[in-house]
């Protein structure tokens, strides 16, 4: 197992990359030319790491280290550089099931715990191109591809159950980012905590959650589904951040939060950005277009990305013709025995939309409430205007949790989010659930 | 991670036994005397291992041994040999959660995947003794209280989520077992397998359940609750022949099935055991008393272990005050709280029971149609009166898993016991169903 800091271990700056790569001569050929001719820039944008990108004449290149500390936090807060073996082990599991939908990792050192990988250009990140008002209409299908691929052949559904258990023998060390899930997701938002950091106007809001049993109960069932569900191998935080496009591609970065979990969770997490980017947008660019028709762009490809995975979720399971002990074959032969399997596909699958919807729901939350703020909404800096549609998605993601039988399919879903638009900043006062 | 037999690995027999101990003085000293004073007998009786009992003029030792193979299907059927590991691992993590009701373990050898153990004598096999019709009142309390302690502590209610996820980085490892859960419980019964030892006069009953779409549905349920619902460390094969009692004490062996999964696979498992040895009963000795009066102490007996094990777990749940992840105490705080905390246990209670009826049903099948048949019914020498009580044990398994909304509560199940006592053999006519 790798482990903490060794003696080795030193944090790279932009300075030391070039002659870093200059070690990995292999890897160093796709820049072309030599050290001098190359060019380095600290991008880090996320909240865990060291993100450089580099230049040479031939090609670029991306090296991400694991710093000993959350960067955005400092070092009053410590976090296990291993991460970065579980994204690169990640990475490697999941490569055969989603292709290019996955950045190439080209190195890992497991002695600086950096992982040297495809260099993503022009690709932006997702959540700056939807404040910017720019629509990708590719990236819910890719998602959903990459979502459907991973979550089906990474389980019990596709492989013999040594595949899986193999997995939890790996990623079940992965605790160091489990735990900032566990806290930030389903335990600090609900609760007085000095790392939440909550718009002013929205205390009555937050207090109003502190004091619902109703909705702690609800997080109670969220919290031991992710804590017990162990379905497939998950990328654990896939949001409009961790997914950088371009018109033509869409890739998945970032899967240091890998673990065995509910398959549910990556796409309820997937479908909550979108969501606060709906009710976002108002106070956001909408490009070409009025703020309506973007909005109906993000309403639409929440229903397309649902409907493609489920699709494609099928699809694969339907398909799958080898050796599996989540649903035997040998079980369901003939016409009564394929028809009983195909019913057994469907509620599987609406199973996971139901987790999926509560899995949005507390990640709705927890982007408001809690911890990690997201810039959707920190870029509108009036606070007074920035708690509305915040406001809002509260009162959407509480309604999925005490009601969801109201939430029946993700038609649903979208209907239902205009109806929260105006909730305000009093929660006790309910409109449209 | 300990691996296949080594170099150094080499099957033990009785004769090699002394030597091997005198190898190991501080454990050797247990015995008294020297080696030319001990006696070593081999008792092997399950179904995986060696056993050696060895007494001295001090005290007694059990040597067990993994061999790399199945004892009773012979060199045919290999078998991973660090299932030893596992077991003594179990051993380990639950000994302060279960005390005196698991032996005590002296040594574990890596290299020879030999454990060393307290012996257990005059303590007998609990299937013997319901056979012999020798009624032990201790035992469904005590392991019920064996199931509660270690199914709460080693799960997330009681500990941060960490813990759990280290032993599922160990236990995630013992697959050539778990493997034989899989094929042998959930699999193998419901379809034509060499490895199924059938009672001739069931064959119309296996090949209904083979047939069964609604059954094999059912039984694809339990399947894959035991492949993914990872809720604490359980046994994985606690039934009659795992525990060893007498009039005052009650032990639990063998754990070497360990695994991270539902909660209610071990109380199914148990009570499993205690049906088929209702439905034997009247072909079994019955002691001192008539066959009714040990039928009624059976299913009393059910009836207790299910109310022990629901009032310890609720109460180890109530009274725990430590960190952790599962139900945050923060979260329930007040009398609205507590009340709704209440709720969750009780909640979460019924889940394990449905839960542990769904896998007792299994168990009892795959002791009927699979491979591993169990004395209760063997010892009945003529087929086509075994076939009798097994084809009852198979009506109210079957009914259990297509219609578990009859059997809210632990008294429906021993009120239904009767009702199949007359099942006969032909598994198209229903009774008392």
């Amino acid at each position: 197992m790798l482990d903490h800091p060794n003696a080795d271990y030193r944090i790279l700056t932009a300075a030391d990359v070039p002659a870093y790569l200059a070690g990995l001569p292999a890897i160093a050929g796709r820049l072309g030319g030599q050290p001098a001719d190359w060019t380095c820039q600290d991008v880090a944008d996320g909240n865990l790491n060291s993100v450089f990108l580099v230049d040479g004449p031939a090609g670029g290149l991306c090296v991400k280290q694991a710093l000993p500390y959350v960067r955005v936090a400092g070092e009053s807060w410590p976090m296990d550089v291993s991460r970065a073996f579980f994204e690169f082990s990640y990475g490697q599991r999941i490569a055969p099931f989603v292709g290019r939908l996955a950045p190439a990792i080209h190195h890992f050192d497991a002695a600086q715990f950096i992982i040297v990988m495809e260099k993503l250009s022009p690709h932006i990140i997702l959540r700056r191109a939807m404040i910017a008002g720019e629509h990708h209409p590719r990236v819910p299908e890719d998602v959903a591809d990459y979502v459907a691929a991973a979550s089906f052949y990474t389980s019990d559904l596709a492989a013999p159950f040594e595949s899986k258990a193999a997995d939890q023998a790996i990623f079940a060390r992965n605790t160091a980012l489990q735990r900032i899930s566990v806290d930030l997701v389903f335990t600090d938002p609900y609760a007085v905590s000095e790392r939440n950091r909550i718009t002013a106007p929205l205390e009555a809001w937050a207090a109003s959650f502190r004091a619902d049993i109703d909705l702690k109960a609800a997080v109670t069932r969220a919290r031991l589904t992710y804590l017990t569900r162990a379905q497939s191998l998950l990328h654990g935080d896939l949001h409009s951040g961790s997914i950088m496009v371009t018109q033509a591609e869409t890739r998945v970065i970032d899967g240091e939060f890998a673990l065995v979990g509910p398959s549910g969770f990556d796409i309820g997490n997937f479908i909550a950005h979108y969501v606060m980017a709906w009710y976002a947008k108002p106070f956001h660019e909408s490009g070409a277009t009025s703020v309506g028709v973007f909005r109906d762009h993000l309403a639409a490809d929440i229903v397309l990305f649902w409907d493609r995975f489920e699709a494609r979720f099928l699809s694969h399971w339907r398909g799958f013709a080898g050796a599996a002990d989540g649903l035997p074959a040998s079980h369901f032969s003939g016409p009564a025995g394929a028809a009983r399997a195909e019913t057994l596909r469907r509620a599987y699958v609406a199973d996971l939309f139901r987790d999926a919807l509560m899995f949005m729901a507390c990640k709705i939350i927890r982007r408001v409430l809690g911890f990690a703020q997201i810039a959707d909404f920190l870029v509108i800096t009036d606070e007074a205007v920035r708690a509305l549609p915040q406001a809002a998605a509260l009162a959407f993601a509480r309604s999925v949790l005490l009601y969801p039988e109201r939430y029946g399919d993700i038609a649903a879903i979208v209907a239902a989010l205009p109806r929260f638009d105006a909730a305000g900043l009093d929660p006790a006062v309910t409109r449209g659930e």
